[in-house]
């Protein structure tokens, strides 16, 4: 057992962090700017990501998230631990290094599990940076954290197969670079609970796809990524868009989900960092009742807890990513639950005394504090709500005193 | 002692209750609507709300919140708190009965300490739902939970008072019927600490008056009310707009704040109270993992806790009325300090208890969950940050044992 | 609503405090001395309790808590909540006023439900202070927070009953004044899950009840009142001394428990502020870091939260008591079931500061606080745990939705 | 970085895991009678754990603590750490391996700072087991979590020191085997803050000093080791006695509490570790409400809630080892203050868990629960209160952006 980074590591870290900034932070505002001065904020993309985009791909810090040699950085997730957190101290971060959900976990799927046409068309894109895409599984009408629940369908016509089903929570479907989803329904509906669902293959411009809304979170749209409501009404894609077979979704979802759980705890970890940062910044400038406010007692106390809480919650999820990288993502299911329960919350606490720290600043745009507190409280319900993750802790837990 | 509301109390409570229900919750949407079409969110107002409130006024359900009987309802506080509760359960409801924040505090301070013709000009059109009225006195230099911070100037200049500083957080400024504010700066730098300031109102259309941008609240941005960042250069008003005097800032504000505080506490329990109203339907209707969510023990343990939480800040708030009522504001800053802690502490609770179980619905807008959360963080910072609120309590207590 | 209390509870109160201040703190030290040199600590009582008791008595602070004014004071819930709260201050202080549990309930049980004969030799002596009495309804075998579990048998058997069965804390049943138990056992298996159990009067020295240990709470053996594990083996009791009849110890059950609840409660605000005056005098008489602890931040959050909580809880005890005395203990069972679990909770939190503040002095026996806190903490359990009452809140809560 | 105990480690723990369970756990109980059955708690020595010692002498599973292999054991802090862990998981484990407080702190010293005459006199016997030693620091009339605060005297008058001074919390001395203090006082009151403190050892049998009382923790009397307050009124010793030299009292703390607080630390997770055990087997054995209380959703999260704050505890308290065994104490600091908070909360909060989840048997004897809650709560203030270590965290965290 040891606790130190490798010297390769360590290198990235360094080049990632130094990017960040040089090119990232400093970027921040003009993106909301040119966001914010578009015409529509869907329809187009701030022109600064993609020139993000080019710098980090010549760096050669690049798809990092991908541990598949072949198309990608062929790191370990304990390697990719650290990189990861740093990407995650600013929201637009994980996009300049293509490191971004859902494509990271999309990108994970069809590198395991797609056939040679679906990387050719979907994969090869996807890891250029040149499309984006979603992933359709959540439905309004059921509560998808039982995932056996999902009830669109996925019905086999002669060489296609005909989708129905309205799904929500497709986030990045807003965006213009956004040309496929996964979609996620019941091929099999009276096989084995978890043996009806497939996943397929959509490309967005197929008739009868069709974009309700976008959804809201807290007030932010999330633009122009978003996160959209989206039926599909008797929408028809060849055959052999289908990924692995069918009946193979529940298998499919389980290889994605822990990868994309961990990445999420990775990028909160360093959300919490940089809040920490921007709270003990601002306590030492701000004067009340004639001292800094460093200086009170209380605004210690929210310091130490969270340096205590930001420390477990990195350890935890560096000794998930060691498990799932020795001893697979199936043995390392309760590390994954636990790292899914603890970092958003440790994220919600930290970043919550931040925002208590800056009073009205906080709350609004002036900081990035209250935009990533929005986006750690969806990842106490994405992927998965805690209290299904705790479930599934408390069962093997359980089962060791049987 | 006794808990029970008396009949007069009653019988207004079922009138504001058949009210919200008969006309506020069915035109939430439709106010979101008209919002969401106008060509400017800031320049136009949603014609619905001017609509219910001279619905409301017909039904005599008007300025319920003045305890002065010659300008208001001329209810105690603590018979106006199950009212305000009720208010506060929708986002428009403190409006459409003329009860929303900051013109209910502005109102309080015209009716107590204006003059008569700071009465004719401002608190009629305000008292009639004419005009609405905003308060300067946060701003963004400085840390303003320790009100001796405040650094604008007002300056007698001949028969006028010169105005310079920025502030932000001027609440309700971005709608186009806001015409006044009050604002709050120095006239009397070298006075004693608490001698220094003085209150001044400002006609919005003086020159000089310069809003700078709206600020967003978690990516709301609260229109066409909204919370502006303003820029008063050398903006000149006639002497006799200050209010009480030269150097009378603070008692003013003293008197402001406390029922200004106990209004939002009412609010925020009707927000929880709805919150927890959605929870219990909605964990009734979806199933997960073979049993409604309304059979998982944890689900229960959250409606219990928020049952409690509730009622406890409840019975806290009508004693703080009651005392306010009965021995007055100041013998009842312990208590209203205490509500101010817990009731925004226990609707973020409450709320964020029902956002989970509602999964992605709830952080999205097609409840007022999120929105509510939303409001409710802010005010564990507006009217002054919890931190300043239990060192007053302690300070207190601590002086009962000295 | 208004939340003052009588003259007559003012009176009354300030006459309970004058003599816990005259008579019962100044002695809990000779007490525990006094207990301490008996060669015995469960054969023997300490005798400045029968002092008190006596003195108490002679100033008519006497059977206080009982409603029933042919045998006791008369008072309602709510006048009597601020004198139990009082007395609950010390941990002798309930006895020293004949209101300590589990005679009260037993009291109550016999007031309300007993024969003329069962009064004469139980209740008198009872209401006397002459004897003791315990409550053998808990078994160890079984978990008793779902009382349809209690396994002990009731056989009527000729003109007696025969009990078998193993009961554990039955508290009180170690000092040597204790004569009585009442026993609660099953009379009818097969009856309706409610109409199973009984309640039966038994004399402590009947051939075959057997005290086989003392159980320690978190080391305290709370001499020489004590908690008994008993064994029950063919003890044979005259038929009449069965309570109401066979099948109603449901019935039975149910009314002495809101009282015994709401009176634990009343008596864990008073060891609340107790606690609470120990640590703001502490504070101010030790020094760390060049200046008081009172000067802490961290220390003011502490009493502001602490003073927070126990004002809200005692707001919502007296709501509770309120309730019990104008609707009756059934519609308040909700309101009883929030103080049950509301109050352990609140005295934990607050005695817990309190030790904090005291350091090492804290969980030692130089202050009552480590004391307080163990007896605070069966109070999650005593009675029904927490989770039992919080599943009764959400039902109620649910069943408002359905 | 990598996650995995060496061969070494897994070879010892597996060995002290084989003890633990052959004769540690078997033995609690008859640990216990014996010492029920002494006629004096604290002259004497319940047998067993003399033979206990033996034996774990003879399998070489002795001194495992010290990492000066002259001595002890020669383990590093890191492999050491899941061996503490074991052995904490009884109240009795430590001791039967010669590794229980205050003894390991003191043979530090001595092997660290020692003369030779003074290792020769008191480490070789305590290494050897014969004899134990108390450590007394903490005085009553001051508050010792500011060590600067500490008043007691250490005079030299020719070739002897005289003591003066009354100290608390001297863990151990009840012990009839315990012959020596390490006592801290003031040499030079007129040095600088940090330089004014020396350590000296005292033979409990020198005139002057004298036990008062032993202090009880929560109505544990913690026979025969127990905590005394002594009274040192000129206690004479030779000069030679000191440790190091004058004014090194400070730097000798220093050296002693870093791996005196994380061995508590490692000890609280083996603690914590067993009551989920206690807590799994528990409520798969209790049914309640039809069904067993493992079923309950409101359990399955105490027992996910637990595994995760072990884990996270269990990472950093590994981590601030690391640190100790690579960068030193002293770099270490900020990690060895977060475990000192970190690990006695967890603790309190699994141990609790499983108390609630046991009802009345948690807080008797039947299960060590309740005594291992006790033991916890006295870590959040031995070793430096919880708010100490904060201040030190905070304060590093601070001077991070400065």
């Amino acid at each position: 057992m040891h606790f130190d980074y490798s010297t390769k590591v360590n290198d990235l870290l360094g080049r990632v962090r130094s990017f960040m900034e040089d090119y990232v932070y400093p970027n921040e505002s003009l993106y909301e700017e040119q966001l914010n001065n578009q015409t529509s904020r869907f329809e187009q993309v701030p022109p600064i990501i993609e020139e993000l985009k080019q710098k980090a791909k010549k760096e050669e810090l690049w798809n990092l998230f991908l541990p598949e040699a072949t198309y990608g950085a062929g790191l370990t997730n304990l390697e990719y631990a650290p990189l990861c957190e740093e990407m995650g101290r600013s929201l637009i971060g994980p996009e300049v290094f293509n490191c971004n959900a859902p494509d990271t976990g999309n990108m994970e799927v069809l590198a395991r599990f797609g056939s040679d046409a679906q990387k050719e068309q979907w994969l090869i894109p996807l890891l250029n940076g040149e499309i984006r895409s979603c992933f359709s599984m959540t439905e309004p009408d059921v509560a998808s954290s039982d995932a056996t629940n999902i009830e669109a369908r996925i019905e086999r016509d002669g060489d296609e197969y005909v989708l129905n089903g309205r799904k929500w929570w497709s986030s990045g479907a807003g965006d213009p670079r956004c040309k496929v989803a996964i979609f996620m329904g019941k091929t099999n509906p009276d096989a084995p609970r978890h043996k009806q669902q497939s996943m397929i293959l959509v490309p967005l411009d197929t008739p009868g796809v069709k974009i309700n809304r976008m959804l809201p979170v807290f007030g932010y749209d999330h633009a122009p990524h978003g996160h959209a409501e989206i039926d599909f009404e008797n929408v028809r894609v060849p055959a052999d868009h289908i990924i692995l077979g069918e009946g193979r979704g529940f298998e499919i979802a389980q290889g994605r989900l822990g990868p994309g759980r961990i990445h999420h705890c990775m990028r909160l970890i360093g959300a919490a960092e940089r809040a920490l940062d921007d709270l003990c910044k601002r306590v030492q400038t701000r004067v009340a009742f004639h001292k800094p406010l460093a200086e009170q007692g209380v605004v210690r106390e929210w310091i130490a807890n969270s340096r205590i809480e930001i420390e477990q919650a990195r350890l935890l999820t560096l000794k998930a990513a060691y498990m799932m990288d020795t001893v697979g993502n199936k043995e390392a299911k309760s590390e994954i639950a636990m790292i899914k329960v603890v970092a958003p919350q440790m994220a919600l606490n930290v970043i919550d005394r931040a925002i208590q720290a800056h009073g009205g600043a906080g709350v609004s745009d002036d900081f990035t504090l209250a935009a990533q507190w929005a986006n750690s409280r969806t990842l106490r319900l994405a992927d998965g709500p805690d209290e299904v993750h705790r479930r599934q802790i408390a069962k093997l837990e359980l089962s060791k005193h049987q």
